[in-house]
């Protein structure tokens, strides 16, 4: 087994995240469009949760409150408290949609958990997560369950720490550069980045070309066993 | 030794933390005068808080929405989105205001943690405890920080299983009976309660007389060190 520990990430790499959060800003450009003039509504939006990163951390709850700020700046206050209202039913409804696993998900998941120990690990609203790992119906795969509020190498190592996890028989597998592969690279483990068509601007890493050859690229879950055969035969 | 692992609660067990809630409380009641008419605002706050808990779970985001949302209803969408602001910059100062510890505290966990092993054991909002433990300085007492999103019986229980403590062989303690002692009780733990003089309605008992003999009542933090001795010296 060339890995004790295999980690995998849950939004956009388990099931699909950020199309909901782009949708709901698509909602609030129309509610704001009177509002909007030259304002490029993503940019405005991304700079206030930016900004609200270090109080409120990630996460739909936070999501929302920095939509309903957003939409006071832009309207400079003239918004009413039934527009405000309209925005956090955008919020609850997002809470509240069905989970919609990514392909080859829940068969890859049910053969690695034969002969693996499997964890899920994500960064943002402990609620949030667990809410989103019941309505998967995937909670039975993983053996460890672990919400964390950053995904920084320091994190990665106490967690390794935690579980007695020698960092090189550590895999991550997980669609954000920033938070699945790099810190864990630099943690000593290994990863594997599954590319997702959508990313949240905060994860965009400038360039990965030095990194490049410490990590693998898949193009979904379902060719992670073929991975793990490779590296069994190579660690041989 | 009685016990393997020594569990804390945070919020007004450790740290004043409920006032914090009812001044921003008291604070909204001041923006909602114009439209509060007959209307109670603790009970209509509280009746939407419970009805969102499902959704948005514990914690200072989720009373800031909570909050907008009670304050829209009132007003039948009248508030402005300048008062709205009003309301998010009070949820804010929350998030920012300084750490007040309860009396004994600092030096009750020093002493303890010399010859225990300690656990901060919380529920609520990941991102907003991790802060407060930050902020407290309190964070080098603690072996392990566990931050749950309910502290149900089976929640005690699967935490006891993941660090291999005999529950017989557990002391939670805390200022919320229906948290902290009754779930402890019934997972087979001890338990310590540490009454604080204002308490969330939501964590009510109604009665306790059941259990009256299960679980030790004490003043203050300060009184665990002689509890912890007179335990020692009935299971000598």
């Amino acid at each position: 087994m060339p890995f004790h520990l295999i980690a995998f990430d849950a939004d956009d790499t388990l099931w699909v995240n950020e199309p909901l959060y782009r949708a709901a800003e698509e909602e609030l450009e129309r509610l704001l469009a009177p509002f909007l003039g030259d304002a490029v509504l993503t940019k405005r939006l991304y700079e206030r949760e930016r900004h609200n990163l270090a109080l409120f951390g990630y996460g739909a709850k936070a999501f929302m409150l920095s939509m309903i700020e957003t939409a006071i700046e832009l309207s400079e206050g003239r918004i009413t408290g039934s527009e405000i209202q309209r925005i956090i039913d955008t919020g609850k409804g997002m809470l509240q949609t069905p989970i919609r696993l990514l392909p080859h998900v829940e068969p890859t998941l049910d053969r690695l958990a034969e002969h693996h120990r499997l964890m899920l690990l994500t960064k943002g609203d402990l609620f949030d997560q667990e809410s989103k790992l019941a309505r998967s119906g995937l909670a039975r795969y993983f053996a460890h369950v672990e919400i964390v509020s950053e995904k920084h190498p320091s994190v990665y190592r106490s967690l390794l720490d935690k579980y007695a996890v020698e960092p090189s028989r550590f895999l991550m597998v997980g669609n954000s550069l920033k938070s699945d592969v790099l810190p864990v690279i630099e943690a000593g483990g290994h990863a594997v980045h599954i590319p997702y068509h959508t990313t949240w601007i905060h994860e965009h890493v400038d360039d990965v070309t030095p990194f490049r050859d410490a990590f693998t690229t898949l193009e979904h879950i379902g060719e992670v066993p073929a991975y793990l055969d490779r590296m069994r035969a190579a660690l041989r």
